[in-house]
């Protein structure tokens, strides 16, 4: 089967709906509080967290849910503009709240909630905020409402991230949309980001979660803007069944299903990198001919989040000897001597050293939007790519302002 | 012993000297070549380089000279604008041409001769810029050319880091004399950098070695501007032993020694943090109470690097949730719940939540130009600190210029 992206309306997969709100967090005055809904059965859900220490209150919260319900979870209540993050005991209350409200509102268990902020780290949240606008929430719940939950999940970013598809499997129509937010922070091994991803093909909990770390592995965990990875990191999938087909890992419509979650995450992790903050280029780094998949894994993360390559990128510097360099420290194994490095298909470095290239037509690669990196080793046949962007002194005027 | 820093006109010890020159290398018509040379005794000598896998040419002719001599060393012949990396065989035969020549001129064996670069990457020199200049360079040796020589190795650098000691051991005066450039690509473990330090101390080439490894791993080590390391790293140093006095490790004046090489090294690792590009504040990180000496590397290293705490730092942003989230990903054992985090003397943080400090005094503290951060796990013992500085538009507007 073929899945197709559609642009425009988005309809919600059987069973999902949404909404959002103002609800006072964000001093803007934007959209800052959604929630996702499956209304018509008990959806399978499956998770994946930060692996930093210092996770927030709802990662705590989300994943312990999760566990505890065994992978069933109908709701997902989320807030921007404050990342309940470093809050301690009165940060977890908060969250814990939030999940019980929903859920009284809901008629559903409270393990069943799933929560997730995203924001200031720090600060304590008023948490009447969010139950206070909880029963409206509830009230306007729409199958229509892709586009408002995923600008109410935006906190730097400058576009909402949602991607829809549509297939057909043994002759029925199936649904996967995905939202996403990001913007800054974004990094490799989980991005600071959140996603959340909804089906109507039935899915096994268990499946679920080893198809979303599968895709999430070759998309979200493949980008960098700069390096640090958040307190709030959380991508959620929840399958409602609606359509009626069922798809378990290894089956043929697993397969189809596998192939549909990764162009989602593929998609919106590209978004994410391209809206990174004051971000001008999307650049694709490909290593090839690495000795094992971790020494490419290493040198094409390095070339991604390297700062001296990244503002050789907004510079639209063809400074190749910066991607050296910074293969030269990732500890991947190498011979210098034998590395090429191209733009598109334009050599810069053949064996290590200079190819002669005109410095007008590389510049002109590197002034495009969108561009590959090509770095091979010729030391093996391992492949790595990442997805990065440029740095810029936007990216420093927005971080450097006090929130 | 005491040693006492001298400023102003800066003697070099018994037996060195120098001289430079602009060779052409730079377009700018600074200063851009120099030499350094014992003149009374063949000196002992230690370098530390860079770990990156893409050293540059020079970089392996003075590592391999240093083994073919058994640790001897007579010159240096250093330039900046140009830093031979990634430049081949014909890079490697720069080197040696620059090695060999300047032996010939002095009269000594060529693998007494060290070179170093530092500039552009992976463009060709032209040779004869430096042989040419060679002759000139021997005829106008010195001793009271610190200063020039520290101007000839700046690339970006704002100002000249010179530290010069003198002491006294055994009722006779010593001198410790060393000089460095950074700024851009400053990093942990072998900073990228130059420097070069100079003593009259006699002191045998595999204690020298190990004083000089612990010295840069207390201060070279733990700085960081912008993360990356260099194909160029390189720390040297020479002894002449013309003032008579001989220290060895552990012996009374070996201590000594060693505390005025950590004295030399610390005092221009701070320097270089300072000069970082674009940089307006030095801030020193301590992380106490670690459970492990490696736990408090990990902790320091991930706050100092992490572009979001420099970014903050720039802004005079007191964002302590920036630095417990870097905390969080560094793969530090700790628990959130016991963090606490200080400016100067003033709580930020305490046991993983907002201290409830007064925003407007924790600013101030973050608007000094040089200033502390201190995180305390409470988990352990173990403590380390590191060196940066902030993350400036600046600093993007110098290295998103074509060179």
């Amino acid at each position: 089967m073929l899945w197709k992206k559609f642009r425009g309306h988005v309809a919600s997969p059987a069973g999902f709906c949404g909404s959002a709100t103002h609800a006072g967090i964000k001093k803007s005055g934007a959209l800052d509080l959604a929630l996702i809904y499956c209304e018509g059965a008990e959806a399978t859900a499956a998770g994946i967290f930060t692996t930093n220490r210092s996770a927030a209150a709802p990662v705590l919260l989300s994943r312990r849910h999760l566990v505890r319900s065994g992978g069933r979870a109908r709701a997902i209540v989320v807030n921007s503009g404050n990342a309940n993050a470093c809050t301690g005991k009165a940060g977890m209350q908060i969250a814990e709240e939030s999940a019980g409200v929903a859920a009284e509102l809901l008629g559903i268990p409270r393990q069943q909630v799933l929560v997730a902020s995203t924001g200031v780290i720090g600060k304590l949240m008023n948490p009447s905020q969010i139950t206070h606008q909880l029963p409206a929430l509830v009230a306007s719940l729409s199958g229509a409402n892709a586009h408002p939950v995923a600008r109410a999940i935006m906190t730097t970013d400058a576009f909402p991230k949602v991607c829809a598809l549509r297939g057909e499997m043994e002759g029925r129509r199936v649904h996967l949309v995905g939202i996403a937010k990001g913007a800054g922070m974004i990094h490799p091994r989980m991005a600071t980001m959140l996603s959340f991803i909804t089906t109507d093909v039935a899915v096994p909990a268990p499946d679920l979660k080893m198809m979303l770390s599968a895709a999430a592995s070759d998309s979200f965990n493949r980008i960098s803007v700069d390096g640090d990875r958040s307190t709030n990191d959380t991508v959620i999938v929840l399958s409602s069944g609606l359509s009626g087909i069922a798809a378990c890992s290894g089956t043929l419509n697993g397969k189809a299903l596998e192939a549909g979650l990764l162009e989602v995450c593929q998609s919106l992790a590209r978004m994410i990198v391209k809206d990174g903050e004051g971000a001008t280029k999307l650049v694709r780094i490909e290593v090839t001919g690495a000795k094992t998949q971790a020494d490419a894994d290493r040198a094409s993360r390095a070339i991604a989040n390297s700062p001296l390559v990244k503002t050789a990128l907004s510079g639209g510097d063809p400074n190749w000897g910066r991607i050296v360099c910074a293969v030269g420290y990732s500890g991947a194994r190498f011979d210098p001597r034998k590395v090429d490095v191209r733009v598109n298909s334009l050599f810069l470095c053949r064996n290590g050293i200079h190819s002669g290239f005109d410095e007008t037509a590389a510049q002109k690669q590197f002034s495009k939007r969108e561009f590959t990196l090509q770095v091979d080793l010729h030391q093996g046949k391992a492949a790595a790519h990442m997805w990065t962007c440029d740095f810029t002194g936007e990216y420093v005027r927005i971080n450097a302002s006090r929130s």
